[in-house]
């Protein structure tokens, strides 16, 4: 396995690599649902190509940036384990030169949900992605659905932009009890961890009230918010039920739609959704 | 020579093409200039791919889009003799779909200039060169120094977002009095034709007084107001002394820098430029 940081070598080495080639871009600290957007990309693609950079320009000025955790010794000898043929990792200081003036944004949809809570996030997350699939020039790129606006800022600035790159959501991997994995999951003390679990029960309910037949949107968002408020340690940000590919707000769901929460416990910040309305969605 | 309006025609047609592929991106009702920039795609590259697009998101509401000149048999029996291999007529539906809302942005640099002026103006052409680079996916691409703050805009968008393509910018191209070629010439009546020159007069005696010795910013951009404040037909818009790379306004001339200046006559609208401080360019 090719682990490379400067660009020119970047470029060099992707030339040598047989295509179509799959890209498993990550901020490192990886968990099995990094892992399993490796399988995905192994499984579609002759190379895989993953890239480590904790992007400092989605993180906010009050946000968690300085204490993201980091583990690259681990990180390399998990995505050699899982096959992966080249690593980037660009130090910040050569993504963001000095000088460094353009973004990318795509404008309606991040302004909702997570970016109405994260000003400029999503900004930092088009504008990494744009540079990174510049860099790597994938077929295929892999992105979670656990962070499921993010995967839509990016399904839409692929298409708006014309990236000639094929973008793959992959499901939300899950413990046992159904906490979603991330690299955030480590900051929870033990009574908040067993109190994370109210993110997958409240979404859980809602999908089951769905396909018991309910349809009306606020039901379903009263029906997470409650359980949320029930219990003493999370602290609710917001619950949603929209509109798949533009996160509008629905009244009434009718198709494809995303279910989503974001919640404290103590002062860590989890998100979590279903995908409903879709039988080939879980 | 291959004309194509669909994205997916133009992917299939540009993998037969052999590299290095030059392009050379327009707005068409081609003149002289644009064919200097062939020219030199010709000269650096394999095959050459031209678009052309009036690109209705650089416009201003109160801009001339409506009426910009168009003649595409004109423009493509021109493309055809000076060797052109594939040219890109994009529609507008095609490029800007209902739900658009992905744009590109260089920040510092825009503001300036004919961004102040024209706000909107260079998001709407970054925005546009980043689908045309993601659709052509040239090795080199070709503008002229008549657009100076777009090649500068270019330029940076290009390396900040690593774009794997050279942004070669050719000189500009001038009537023998002197006029800089411009799609926009068209409106110029008779007398505003000939008072017209003014733009390169003013140019002409600030790059004298510079290469007589003048290093104050402010004496150079005095020489070329009061040229023009001399035209009875020209209304000065702007001129400007600024660091080649930045457009920063400069108060003493020590490295390359550009010489601007912008100037309405009657209703239309002027702009032109020298680069000094550089014996390579003109």
């Amino acid at each position: 396995m090719n682990v490379i940081t400067s660009l020119p070598e970047l470029r060099a080495a992707r030339k040598t690599l047989p295509g179509p080639v799959g890209f498993v871009p990550t901020m490192g600290y990886l968990h099995n649902g990094h892992i399993s957007l490796v399988n995905a990309a192994k499984a579609g693609c002759t190379s895989v190509v993953a890239s480590i950079f904790v992007n400092p320009t989605q993180f906010g000025p009050n946000e968690d940036l300085a204490k993201y955790p980091r583990d690259l010794p681990r990180d390399l000898s998990m995505l050699e384990a899982a096959g992966v043929d080249l690593v980037w990792t660009p130090t910040p200081e050569g993504m963001y030169p000095p000088g460094f003036q353009t973004w990318v944004e795509v404008q309606d949809l991040t302004r909702r949900l997570e970016g109405e809570l994260r000003p400029g996030h999503f900004r930092g997350v088009t504008t990494v992605v744009t540079k990174l699939f510049n860099a790597v020039r994938p077929d295929r790129a892999y992105f979670g659905q656990k962070d499921a606006q993010q995967a839509a800022a990016i399904r839409r600035m692929t298409s708006d932009l014309d990236f000639p790159i094929e973008i793959v959501v992959c499901p939300t991997i899950r413990e046992t009890d159904g906490l979603a994995l991330s690299s955030r999951n480590i900051y929870l003390n033990l009574d908040e961890r067993k109190a994370a679990t109210v993110l997958f029960r409240a979404l859980s309910a809602a999908k089951t009230a769905y396909e018991g037949g309910e349809r009306e949107a606020e039901s379903l968002r009263r029906i997470m918010r409650e359980l949320i408020k029930a219990e003493s340690l999370a602290s609710l940000q917001y619950v949603s039920c929209a509109d798949y590919d533009t996160l509008e707000e629905l009244v009434t769901v009718r198709d494809k739609a995303l279910l989503s929460v974001a919640v404290h416990l103590g002062k860590t910040r989890l998100i979590d959704n279903f995908v409903i309305g879709n039988p080939a969605d879980k």
